[in-house]
């Protein structure tokens, strides 16, 4: 016969030990593994929608493809840690919203249409109560929402706060916008402007700053989504990329997975006018490897330009044109001046010389 | 003009704060963001199979799916944090083992065939050093053999150790394992044994004991991976779930979704007989509230029970028969002398009575 308390949870040996050290701090309760309830009640809407057969609360998710092998699907997954990707002070409706933003600007990159998500959460005992969840999950849920794809499957863990999505999108086989399409001559644009990413986090960072700029702060939780703009690029662009690391990392992804080199007209990068009086120093070192941005960059072979600019006058998407994909292996940068400087980031070092 | 100290990385506010305080520690270098270039290197044999048309080295990657919508793609997420889920002392080989073995096993209760993976990997400067991380692939990559899955997708991100896997597997549209499907008078089933969980953690955590049992040692590095029962269990139980967290606290999960109870007969627990002996005073409490088995708890009515036998008849699953769905609201142990025990899992609390 087994005692009523012999047969209560048992606190395994490791358990107790990260239990009695978080007991220290807090008594909050989170989710058992695997529940998610609170997230799931959150978004019980959106579950119940798109293709999604079963969503949280089995061991997995069920979902349904659409278009059969006409559609590939494209996947992504990409951690946020406090403190390396959003501050200690940020809100959790924020870190909610920037998460999935970030993650979305990967489907976008590839000209994929979203379809779902899961979260796995790692979240301090003191830091888990039921508002701060339902805040994260409003934050999330709002974007979410936008992007059309649903919240499939959770999985939650007391410790450092940190969340990975995983992303899983459609795209019509074959048209899926990769790095390694570009060719010499094909012309090099980006959407939006450059250096927002830095210029935020240093307004984040900054108590020196006398006026917040409200533009800047939206742009770190929540940068615009180009998920339209992939889809429309998906017959125009020979390569595309997001720009995460910093246009001359990104662009070097694509030069790399393409065999090619690029050259970057340094005046036609479009920054911000406020950023660039704000930070007149800084803005053309944070356009080219400020990161942050989630902006695409893109190839267009001469071959797709009229189809291209007949897009554009559509106002269906805002891009600048900014530099020529090369033969070299190198990417550079021409001035102003048309001194040319030559950049040896396809090896991973730097390289100069005038030209 | 820009010097060509201008556009080396710039260093971000955030990021200098963690890298100066990572610098203390270590001087390890990271893989970059996104690139993963050392796990692609092990896995390439991998990621160029089993629908993957581009796997690690873009934004996204990008699958096909096989039988159109003849077929469900089943997602499912789980994150393994050092002190949570594995001991500081595991290997980096044992951790990867164990991450997609449990992975795996939510897979497995689906009735799911794997096909691909992603994985977000934190980890301390001082840790991710190249021998490390060929480590944590070669466990990794000796799983994901074994279990026909790719790696398509990762992210690496400097932080406390934790590994975030996100599965993808098929099953043909219909025939996944619910836990919703259980109806009073089916059977109730467990693969393999019960407790070995349990008893591995107090192995590992104990310096007391005389000789370590290399199987409870593999139990809990690499559970033996249920995915052909599972499979083969598809047009045969009516509810399954994986014992990761317990049988009581999984069967309750069935028995909710349902909307059914259970009686469990406590002399028909499957347990080990080494586990048995060793741990006689804990080992039935372990076996119903342990956790960390990885078996497959399954349900079997009346009209498949046939079906049931002659597949087990085979060989092709090895399971014990361990009592009974009901119609009631709660959960019931039988003792061996006939003496009921009543658990109020169904809602969260325990209640005791004698029958």
């Amino acid at each position: 016969m087994v005692s009523p308390r012999a047969v209560g949870p048992l606190r395994l040996p490791i358990d107790r030990a990260v239990d009695s050290a978080l007991d220290r701090v807090a008594q909050s309760e989170l989710p058992s593994r695997g529940e998610f309830a609170l997230i799931e009640r959150h978004f019980k809407n959106l579950t119940d929608q798109n293709g999604v057969q079963l969503g949280i609360g089995d061991d997995a998710a069920l979902l349904s493809a659409t278009g059969g092998s006409d559609n590939q699907l494209v996947v992504a997954t990409d951690s946020l840690l406090q403190d390396v990707h959003f501050p200690a002070a940020a809100t959790a409706y924020d870190i909610g919203r920037r998460a999935l933003c970030v993650n979305l600007s990967d489907l976008a990159a590839m000209g994929a249409t979203p379809r779902w998500f899961t979260l796995a959460l790692s979240v301090p005992a003191e830091l888990a109560t039921d508002e701060w969840l339902e805040q994260l999950s409003a934050g999330l849920g709002g974007v979410a929402d936008r992007a059309g794809c649903a919240l499939v499957g959770g999985d939650t863990t007391r410790g450092p706060l940190a969340l990975t999505l995983t992303l899983i999108g459609e795209v019509p086989a074959g048209q899926a916008l990769r790095r390694d399409g570009a060719q010499s001559g094909d012309r090099i644009y980006v959407t939006g402007t450059l250096g927002d990413g830095a210029a935020a986090l240093e307004m984040l960072s900054s108590e020196a700053l006398a006026s917040p700029d409200a533009r800047l702060f939206e742009h770190f939780y929540a940068p615009k989504l180009r998920l339209e703009e992939g889809i429309r690029l998906r017959n125009i662009a020979s390569a595309c990329i997001d720009v995460s690391d910093g246009l001359l990392a990104d662009l070097a992804h694509i030069c790399r997975a393409s065999g090619v080199g690029a050259q970057i007209r340094l005046s036609e990068l479009p920054i911000d006018q406020r950023v660039r009086r704000d930070f007149a120093l800084q803005c053309t070192d944070w356009a080219l490897s400020g990161g942050d941005d989630y902006q695409l960059c893109f190839t267009v072979p001469e071959s797709r330009i009229a189809d291209f600019h007949r897009l554009a006058a559509t106002g269906a998407i805002d891009a600048t044109e900014i530099g020529t994909i090369t033969h070299s292996d190198r990417m550079s940068l021409v001035a102003e001046c048309g001194r040319v400087e030559s950049i040896d980031q396809l090896s991973g070092g730097y390289n100069h010389f005038a030209g």
